[in-house]
């Protein structure tokens, strides 16, 4: 398989610049071979999932906020083929209280992972619907990875 | 103290099926010593805590998703004998805007941990009332454990 | 730079005694150089953002939660001086549907951390607003160390 740098350009993806940072605090910090990624949102995206935001809407705004992340991990190792696993992604998505569809939402982010690492893209993950993210995001993503040795 | 597999024949718990899964996402992923198993929830147990569901039902929801997790554990490690200790549960309870005890719904999940796990079991927790689950869960929680060397 | 602990009593900040556990869980528990800390409240900030409470309270209840955390964390260790650095966030806000400054409330808890731990006190964030958090609280902080070999 090719590697992930390779798929990015074979699927024409231009990873987004770094996003400003909404508060005090970094994007990313390595510990040992795990690389903790600060949440993030996707500009643009603002709304809730149920109410003004449909479906198609909230799975643009989760593959948005996965490629923020990936821009990150790109900047914190300097080439996404340092990856050597996605552990886990934890998804927020502001919604209603009837809204049951985060799993959906947030597949989008999970396909692109899969379509850009293989195997290594499989990840655990959880979902939640919340009330409100910051600057009014429909959807926020935190990620760990491992990196390889 | 008898093993975890000891504690549960002692105790009559037989482990549930795997969920399947509700997206595009792995049950759980080990890198090193530490196990990451996404977010259960309980199937059956649907609604909000503090409206249609009472802490009864919660209570009974948060020992099903714990189950749910185990039974992942096994699935990963063959044995939950093979756990070392469990480190982080992070309990999600659908709820009202007034609900203030998503720590005892939660309790009945870390009771068992601690049941089948002795000082083993205990472990750093948070508690999170939130606005909607996947699936209209009300309960969803997920949990890092140390994996034996 | 002073040491963590001199810049405590630089400040002329004293650490709060442990808060009582709200329920069958551990204030922290350690695997490897990782101390993975249970969420802390904040006792006295009960209410919710964008209603009963102003973004002053709110930061005063984050920088609380931060203190009650490090008081976890010097119980762990002996001293804030073994913390090598702080790794990850994450804050919870109860708020209204319409809040949006969850990021300025928890950024009164990381300005806490630079303060006291300089450059190893940068971190990874999420902030997230929820519905509603144990006991009534406005704050709920977590967070993950990096413990010094």
């Amino acid at each position: 398989m090719s590697s992930p740098d390779d798929r990015l350009r074979q699927l024409g993806i231009e990873l987004p610049a770094l996003r400003p940072k909404a508060g005090n605090y970094l994007g990313y910090v390595q510990v040992g071979n795990l690389l903790y990624l600060a949440g993030q949102g996707a500009d643009g995206w603002v709304g809730r999932l149920g109410d003004d935001l449909d479906i198609k809407a909230g799975r643009s705004a989760a593959r948005q906020c996965m490629l923020n992340l990936l821009a990150q991990a790109q900047d914190a190792l300097g080439s996404l083929d340092r990856i050597a696993r996605i552990v886990k992604v934890l998804g927020l998505v502001t919604c209603t209280e009837d809204f049951r569809d985060a799993p959906i939402v947030l597949d989008a982010a999970s396909d692109l992972l899969c379509d850009l690492f293989g195997d290594a893209g499989a990840h655990a993950r959880s979902a939640v619907g919340v009330q409100a993210l910051p600057l009014g995001f429909a959807v926020e993503i935190e990620m760990i990875l491992e990196v390889a040795a």
